[in-house]
């Protein structure tokens, strides 16, 4: 068994490469919903649904999210009432919207709806919710505002400064049901590149998940999201800077280090992998950049050798 | 200032006619709202719709309701999940529902939210929903169980034995901001052909509404939707004889004598105005079968005219 802490792209990337080298049957996904939203009334769950469409070939190749071939009609006609169209909803991807929050308001768990979810798109893995509770990321910008992720991340495009980033509800969240069995009974745990703030840190702010994995830290292994000091998709640069931290692996070693053994970092960032084991961080050098398939499989061969738990990868070069 | 009380398809065709006679901004339309439904966790109001819609001219011409070169994908996606689907949400459909739904997540009132659409759609009448506090038309079956309206008229086609009809919430209901004010202040209330128990039933059975109409009935006109002793669409027929009525524009009378003065009756029917007399209701006879607008229209000015509220029309039986 692997476990995989996941947000969106990024993580759908590396599970794309993961489901190569590992049976899907074997494989649990825990997967932020900190960025979770309620739009038009709609639960929305931007990573769950990332991820199922990326596993099942369904997204779109372009952008990473929402489905290949997508039509907009509903949008179109939505303009007619003024509301906020910033957050785009396809037709196709509208219909998964719909059967969640049916399903939710009929009385299911987030959990169950997600499974039914991955099973109707063919996935075998199980794709787990961090909670059925409502966890919500909040950004405080520094003009004092506090807005709501999709809020910061789609109509604002994430470029404005925050000063501060809260899981709000997550302290009396729990872990929904599989999550710390899958992260304890799990051979190796994976941490996908993801933001370390805004799409591991919720994960981590469920009560009891971050505690499970410093017990086991040494088969966590983290990817860095951050190759040669700038993210590859996303604010998580900028985040890391602007909550004081570092715009680097480095800087990425010192969020994760309390939970995550070794941390695989892009060969670009080799000369930083000194300043990765002071952060107490074994570091892995490695290509991370996954433009094919191909080197998302060969990432997660070496991402689970150096967590002992697959064919041997990858430069341990600490 | 004309008042009207209306359900769906019916009521609509009776509006298209009375703004031929009627200044649009002259008219108020009490909408019943017993058959909204919450579906995939969407706020559906179909009788608000389908009069927006069809005064909007962009209803579908062969249905009545729903939009006009409306597309599905959403729909067909939903296949996949394998949720109910009975109940058919066009693309362009869905996006009244997400923006009524978002806004009444928000706080606003379905009042508020109606004339928003309404005035989206460059409508100039004032739709008023009955009431703002949820009411819903419960039907039980002949079976035993008892199901939401919805599910009564799309799902099961309303082909099923109905024992006894009930309005839920009703008994705490408020009638919406303007209703009260509207039927008071109007010259007259017209009464569309809509189904009497299940279209103007819930209306009536909002506290206040039926009080009032009773204390100015004699300029309160009703058209029969009951014609030849049949439903020109719906189960409006089948619904009265199961009730314990009567399934012929008698039979209407004896519904709706309390609260209007005057039924207008198809020209097939003019046999009945004895009826309809005894039942306590002046009889004026007229074509009510609008199969085009000028047919609608003229049936206004009938209507209006029996009401002392316009120009002369339709023949006085009784």
């Amino acid at each position: 068994m692997i476990a995989v802490l996941a947000g969106g792209v990024g993580a759908a990337r590396l599970l794309q490469g993961l489901v190569q080298v590992v049976d899907e049957e074997e494989l649990a996904v825990v997967v932020n919903t900190g960025d979770d939203a309620d739009i038009h009334g709609l639960h929305i769950s931007p990573d769950l649904d990332t991820i199922t469409y990326s596993l099942a070939g369904a997204s779109n190749p372009e952008t990473g999210w929402g489905l290949a071939g997508e039509t907009w009609a509903a949008m179109d006609a939505l303009e007619r009432y003024g509301g906020p169209t910033w957050f785009r909803l396809g037709d196709r991807d509208l219909a998964t919207h719909l059967h969640r929050t049916g399903r939710l308001a009929a009385g299911a768990t987030l959990s169950e709806v997600s499974a039914e979810i991955a099973s109707s798109w063919d996935l075998r893995l199980a794709l787990l919710p961090m909670s059925d509770d409502a966890v919500r990321t909040r950004l405080r910008l520094v003009s004092g505002e506090e807005v709501e992720f999709q809020e910061y991340f789609v109509k604002l495009r994430h470029a404005v400064a925050v000063s501060a980033v809260r899981f709000a509800g997550a302290d009396r969240a729990r872990p929904a049901p599989g999550v710390l069995e899958a992260l304890s009974a799990a051979d190796a745990v994976l941490v996908a590149p993801s933001n370390p703030v805004v799409s591991i840190g919720p994960i981590l702010a469920v009560p009891g998940i971050a505690e499970l994995l410093e017990s086991r830290r040494a088969s966590v292994v983290a990817i860095s999201p951050i190759v040669a000091g700038a993210a590859l998709k996303g604010p998580a640069d900028r985040l890391l800077v602007e909550l004081g931290g570092e715009s680097s692996a480095a800087g990425v070693a010192r969020v994760l280090t309390a939970i995550a053994g070794t941390l695989v970092v892009d060969e670009a960032d080799t000369a930083l992998a000194g300043e990765v084991e002071r952060a107490g961080m074994r570091c892995v050098v490695a290509p991370t950049v996954m433009r094919t398939p191909e080197v998302a499989a060969e990432l997660s061969r070496v991402a689970l050798a150096a967590a002992g738990a697959g064919a041997d990868g990858g430069r341990v070069v600490s």
